[in-house]
């Protein structure tokens, strides 16, 4: 995990960005202290729930990379008032007006981020939009001592669509280009705008040249990496930080199965049907796959031919690699953090919202 | 829930059977305390954090239902020594051993259920496996003075499978048909065996004559039901006592989508490909259904034609029915209880293993 959040802060350092990390893969001080490089400034948040435990950690500059709905505003007014700089996103003027129409107390302003659709289809007005440049107008020159407008915001969640690199890049290309297409369109129009930041961990694990021109990049889940970024080509296998660990309670050779003593309320669904080992790969056991998952069950099989049971006695421990780190870390109350085959530090992620 | 809780306890005592909730899917005290009528007495978990925290709650006769592994059996012991009846569940020669070998001090025993798979495919041996007779004949008479045959468990989950009520009854009346015989076959033998019980929401919902012949049923789910088994026929779509709220947070009309605040983080993906609504069903909006969830976005599109957007207004709530109860559940750190329209407990369900 070190090393991870080293690369990727070397990677911003080389293309003279910013790395704010998003925090929502691990959710925990710790992590979030290791990808800011002990600087606790400059991290996103999808929830509020996580926006206040890491303010109460010690943490600042803070961006709530969220949609933001009307019924959580006085939270959001709390934590800008708590914090420095506590940011919003938004992408429809709605959201504007509400900020307008509750402005902060005293010399703060609302920190405003627009949020861009370039191709992921989910949150964001898409930049060749007219009612994008209307929106980021708006927010700039609508109510200036009310609410700010500091950057545009994309996140290509698109790219885990892909299936080898050039493609996740081609999307990085694609999207940073609209980006920064974006901002000179608002520099034409006299909209000042003054950072720009793009994410997701299979574009920042590869960045092309394009993404210097961006001010910050924001990806999360690199911190642990996954089986699904391995096969995106995000990381090498050996990079992968996280693991759960199962025991074998179980030998069924009339069926070929052996039990494990970890169910989807350990790994989570994810994967399973996208990777050819189901939701984890068994590290060191290339032969084995996980052909289902009940809540607290796991079902092993050879991936052909007979399973070796000797092998596996009742007891033994496999390590499980997740497809999807994001969804596993959520199954968990706690982390075991070990260095050096000691378990060295307990860590407890926020939940909730 | 109070009615879900009370209609299964009816069924139970018609049928002149124990019911023995299983309390995986809500793992809450209060949630235990209506399924077993207040009485704390009688419960099936399936991990050791939640065996400690309903013993913790005032719990008694506990069934930990799960394969008994190797390395934790000194948190067992505990068990059975702070209770007045901690039950296991085995169904292996080495798991067996490893009690005998351990007993417990003073005059307590172990108390041991024999785990049958009797079609279901998980955990078990096969009651027709000349192996079970000869496992219930050593528990029963290996160390009659250190380990005790209380019964015999079946899950019959392979219902999950079923399309119809005649269906699961089908499963239901293998199943208990196998249990029964095994009994038979073991009172033949000379091997006491006093108790039989079988579970699954489905076949316990909709319960065959058959079954009468058990002494206890295990379901768990029932306490809230969900859309998979409004699916199944387990229940009518008004039994159902869990949903999720959340807002709509964006307007899309370009791709005819509602974002909505709710994503797997919330829901699980469980059901994706399985619900012709997807994860969820959106309550009161059968036009709707959810068609795409990341970790905190849901994305709700019209089943077919134009979505009315001037429904949904940002900021507006959809109840989802979620398809999956029981992994929904695990991703919540607290339940907002309501009644009359107000939110008057919250019950904070145990996590971990």
């Amino acid at each position: 995990m070190r090393r991870n959040a080293e690369r990727m802060r070397e990677r911003c350092r080389a293309l003279g960005l910013r790395l704010r990390p998003h925090v929502k893969t691990h959710k925990t001080l710790e992590g979030a202290e290791l990808a800011t490089g002990g600087t606790r400034r400059g991290i996103v948040v999808s929830t509020l729930a996580e926006a206040r435990f890491f303010a109460a950690g010690g943490f600042d500059d803070i961006l709530y990379a969220y949609p933001l709905a009307g019924g959580r505003l006085a939270e959001c007014a709390a934590l800008a008032q708590r914090l420095q700089t506590f940011q919003l996103l938004l992408d429809s003027p709605q959201a504007l007006a509400l900020l307008q129409q509750h402005p902060l107390p005293g010399t703060k302003r609302w920190l405003v981020w627009l949020k861009l659709d370039c191709g992921n289809g989910r949150a964001g007005v898409r930049p060749a939009d007219p009612a994008a440049l209307a929106l980021a107008r708006a927010i700039a020159e609508g109510a200036p001592e009310k609410v700010t407008l500091v950057g545009v915001y994309a996140h290509c969640g698109d790219t885990y669509g892909c299936r080898d690199i050039p493609a996740v890049q081609a999307i990085a290309r694609a999207t940073a280009t609209a980006v920064l297409d974006f901002v000179t369109v608002l520099r034409q129009a006299g909209v000042p705008c003054p950072q720009a930041s793009i994410g997701s961990t299979p574009s920042c694990s590869h960045p092309v040249p394009e993404m210097a021109q961006l001010t910050e990049l924001h990806p999360g889940n690199y911190l642990f990496y996954d089986l699904q970024q391995t096969l995106l080509g995000s990381c090498h296998p050996e990079e992968v930080a996280i693991r759960v660990l199962t025991r074998v309670i179980g030998h069924y050779p009339h069926r070929n199965q052996l039990l494990v003593d970890c169910g989807w309320a350990a790994l989570s669904l994810h994967g399973r049907d996208q990777a050819p080992t189901g939701c984890a790969a068994i590290e060191g056991h290339p032969q084995l796959r996980l052909v289902g998952l009940t809540q607290e069950h796991g079902q092993v099989e050879a991936v052909d031919g007979q399973l070796d049971f000797g092998r596996f006695p009742l007891g033994s421990i496999l390590a499980l690699i997740p497809f999807h780190a994001c969804a596993t870390a959520a199954m968990h109350p706690v982390y075991y953090v070990h260095a050096g085959g000691k378990v060295v530090e307990l860590w407890h992620p926020v939940r909730g919202w």
